[in-house]
């Protein structure tokens, strides 16, 4: 009998690669220390009502395959059924081959559902109906916990409530969720009028009045500290650049008023401004001990026809191709020159630049501890087999991989934890190619013993997070 | 016997390939939708002199081959005897070993002559006379005909006469011809006195005088239809980057009295200039359902000393590294903001680029059509293995590769067709490596068709073409 | 018994590549074009005290390793005993799993010192003992002639005295010793202060005041006439990018007094001046039969706090992302136009740029002579199997590998000739997979031919340099 297209050694094309991964990387546990998860859904173990609802409302990267095959939005965001909307997706994978979409997509139903067919329109009606019958069990917790999550981390804006995080801290869910600071908007003063929204929602968080820089500043720290008793240990940036032109204190509250006014500030003003907050976070996340992440390179929101009806993250999104080099040196010296540097994250999302981001990292370890600057694991568009490869790649080249703090699923959607699983094997697979090619030592042991630091060791140490206890895994 | 070198499985690599490309790839006609091949010598039938002239004479490629092999230009351009030249080529092909000229040459001799010889200094001699022998019953229709062109896409001033395209109609050719429409030269007022002169050429081709801006857009308006009428489905435009800071019609108009005075605009000038007619473009584009193409990323000319001498497109152009992503996204979503966005091909230069020019085709996917907007066949400098896997695994990563509309040669060489089948073994072999892998699944008939669609199906279909009668293959 | 890891086959994955490496590489002796030995050491035939001494101190590749590894600045340049120095590197290499440190390492251990135990905390005592017992008869002049380097540059200041090199040539040392004129210090004039220090010292090395900047020019042409009776046959220049907006002599004069009067002057007047100056260093070559090499794109001096205690070449540099192409081929153009652009080698450290740097020799190849402008081997942070096969693969698809001048050791270290051999067996299993795949026609005397042409024959060619004598090789 044929195997199925997910097997029990899917991607591990070698020898060593099988035992690497079935005796090493696949016994690990999960920290998943960045993604887009909804605090509110785990805090309510939300049940989902159909596939539909958990498998692809929100996705992007299917409604982006979707629309490239030629689907009315109708049956993507617009009003179809749920299962007119399966139906579409269901017609549209056949169309994926050599996508990751093809892989994530026969990985999930598998892991999740036990479900070994190949997704298209003649096992459409099977797969729906019986991944929706086995939809009650499979509650958010459930998800969670059969995956050996054992850290989860959101991404939390600083003028979100953290109640979520208090009520799943309350509830009996095994794996610690912990939110991540991600102070984007801050930045966001072009926009004058949603900058306003925003700093209104930030005073409720804070239930004090934001009128001068430094009510804003005070109020942001504020919500640092908040953070970091909710057991948040790192922030998170998402930028086009690094902003490295600074300003004084005094220049950067003159912008703040004005934004604050209403008014749109200059290019160079904007970069002065958020050069100047970007400082601010780097040296507060110093002083916690928190972990800086800089998700560079994203050239977003550019279709305006459909960013107008459907709003952001909504498949518009693309790769840039910014100059990054010396802006980044620059900012990560001005924090490091008074020893003020972070450990550090930094996540490239133009794979034209991954080498600029592995030997940036070289140029600020310090000594201090092992690995203190990262280059992120592939991200987005990159996060797929040929993305992953190139970016372990760079970092064996030009750092040391041994130390790498390993994958993150990035998602906003609860069936991604087998993405895990898929870097795991694909690391494993390269790893075994370089004990078959000789490139490494024929030393098990040790290469596996290696899986195992990246796949779970290294992120455990590297952020300062209170660990989970165990998790019985599921078999 | 040692097989020849280019035998029946050249680049087949792995069982799965060999049965996709014999059962699948190698049976499809071919739809060459953008070269550079003379609409005169189609019309003509034109008969050869000798190898160098129908294989030689022209090629930039080859001629950048022998200059760096030391070659004098005399035998390159210059007034050696055609069978001189042709010897200076043959000493320099065994110094191409890894470049696609050792493939294409050896490809081209066993395709066209039947002969399986290496070239090389001990094999001129033979290859030259039995070539010469040949070219008698190798007349540019032969070539056409016996390579099952159905459809041949011609690179069209709008200045030229559409003579050649009518006579080939009436001829007794199989292949149907259509004229591209690539307006490039109405672009270039920075250079006026070049400008005028063509703009002189383009009263001529449409028999009115051309004073205003507004007789200007009337008259390639003029010639868009007109090409239309003549079966042309597509507009072809080569930049160094997208022009993309629209002025207005006035401005425009401003601009372009001033070269028609003669006096040369300022690099702002020229960007608003050709801002407003590439939006032209687009729009007259979108109305007539005809597909728009990009060729971005060359930089042109870099050689003063020998452009002098020789002219344009003699061997010294090469790959810029020009910042691509904002612009393009800026040009296609102004396009698409008044729903005026045409089906578009995006062809890039710098593979640097190939990720943001893939994930850029993503954000203007509306779901109207399968693959309205594809990222271009590798292109020119990356028309070889290495470039045609890299752009295949971008298009795949981050886009739908069954919808790609795959290979053109771009060649100005009649010989050139096999490159058709050299992407073809490159794409069976690939997704023959992927079978093997167990990232695709092992489906043939799945992947065969697959195979099909890119090779023939998805460009018969994206393209208006009236499509030929089918022709015979020649065994 | 395992074999060890660098086994007689390491890296050569399949049978043509064996023979290729054995039959015809690994016999090739060594011309090493470009490094930075000390003239001084090889003048003294300098005995190292301990293998820290030889091995560890001023390699910034480990220091960069150490300090990923959290290692301290003490055990890396600080005053820890040189034992201590060596326990902590002992304890990192386990760590450079799949970093270019690990196989040079063992390579290095391996063909020096006969040591075939993989390094680590376990083997450090044995490694340090049996490697310190052999350094008497490992001296300078030893691990030269044990490599048959026959030609090796140094690279030198034009304020360097040529002393050392006259010293050398009057030793028994067989290997020929030449300087390479590498005047990067003459274009630092927006740091005053250093510039004029090194302006006094450039006065003392040609016994004259300079003055005026026709006495500056006059002094580097000078040093430049010394250099090349000393053999010197190239000139160096590290460049972030290539100066490309040249003024007049007068302008260029301007600045230079500016400079000496110790006003910093602006990026556009150092790029003017820039310019002039490279402009006159391509002329000299072209007027001498020099080889002019180009090293661009690093980012230098990246963190302050440590190169404020360390100073500069200490592992603080990295890769930037800077534009290229257009004043690449500008600065190219302008020699050439009055066919004064000598042969020209350049070398990339973006690996994104490779396939710009190899079409843009194609640009500027003029038949004179083979192979006049080439793509430089894989520097730096390429100097390792996945940048080198880059390399190749870049040079080979755009341009002519079998004219290619070959591989560098650019060290530091005497102990890094191995990386010739790393090279070849680099070159030898990529041309051996092409004979495997069928891609490379499976004539294996062909194939050696290119290779030994790529190890030996084409620099010796290629440079003007006076050979040594045949070195017998040591087995």
């Amino acid at each position: 009998m044929k195997p199925p297209f997910i097997h029990h050694d899917f991607l591990l094309g070698n020898e060593p690669a099988r035992k690497l991964y079935h005796r090493h990387a696949e016994l690990q546990p999960i920290i998943d220390y960045h993604n887009h998860l909804s605090p509110g859904q785990i805090a309510a173990n939300h049940q989902f009502g159909d596939l539909t609802e958990l498998w692809l409302s929100g996705d992007h990267y299917k409604w982006r395959a979707l629309r490239a095959n030629g689907v009315s939005e109708r049956f993507i965001t617009g009003d179809a059924s749920p299962e007119e909307k399966f139906r579409a997706w269901a017609a549209t994978v056949p169309y994926t081959l050599r996508n990751p979409l093809y892989h994530w997509t026969h990985l999930e139903l598998a892991r999740h559902f036990g479900i070994n067919e190949l997704l298209d329109v003649g096992t459409a009606d099977r797969v729906w109906r019986e991944a929706n019958t086995q939809l009650p069990s499979l509650r958010v917790h459930d998800l969670l916990e059969r995956h050996q999550v054992r850290v989860l981390c959101t991404t939390d804006d600083p003028a979100d409530s953290l109640d979520h995080h208090r009520a799943i801290r309350e509830s009996k869910l095994k794996t610690r969720v912990y939110p991540t600071f991600r102070p984007d908007k801050a930045l966001h003063i072009r926009q004058p009028s949603a900058f306003n929204a925003w700093r209104e929602r930030l005073e409720q968080a804070t239930a004090g009045p934001i009128k001068t820089f430094d009510d804003f500043l005070s109020a942001l720290k504020k919500r640092h500290d908040e953070f970091h008793a909710a057991g948040c240990r790192a922030s998170d940036h998402g930028l086009e650049t690094c902003p490295a032109s600074p300003c004084s204190h005094a220049q950067a509250g003159h912008i703040f008023n004005a934004a604050r006014a209403g008014n749109v500030c200059s290019p160079e003003e904007y970069s002065a401004y958020a050069s100047f907050l970007m400082l601010e976070f780097g040296r507060w996340n110093a002083s916690r001990g928190w972990a800086l992440q800089l998700h560079l390179g994203a050239l977003r929101n550019n279709n305006s026809r459909l960013l107008g009806s459907l709003g952001p993250d909504t498949g518009f999104d693309s790769i840039g191709d910014f100059p990054q080099a010396s802006a980044l040196a620059a900012y990560l010296n001005a924090l490091d020159d008074t020893n003020e540097l972070p450990r550090t994250i930094l996540y490239n999302l133009n794979p034209a630049d991954n080498y600029i981001f592995a030997a940036m990292t070289g140029n600020f370890q310090d000594g201090v501890m092992p690995g203190k600057v990262q280059l992120g694991g592939s991200w987005w568009f990159l996060d797929q087999k040929e993305g992953i490869e190139w970016q372990l790649n760079a970092l064996s080249n030009l750092g040391l991989l041994r130390r790498f703090v390993g994958m993150v699923t990035d998602s906003r959607c609860f069936l991604s934890f087998p993405r895990h699983e898929y870097f795991r094997r694909v690391l494993c697979n390269l790893l075994g190619q370089g004990v078959v090619a000789g490139e490494l030592p024929s030393d098990l042991p040790l290469i596996g013993k290696m899986v195992e630091e990246i796949c779970f060791t290294n992120v455990r140490d590297y952020f300062g997070f209170e660990p989970s206890p165990e998790i019985a895994p599921c078999l």
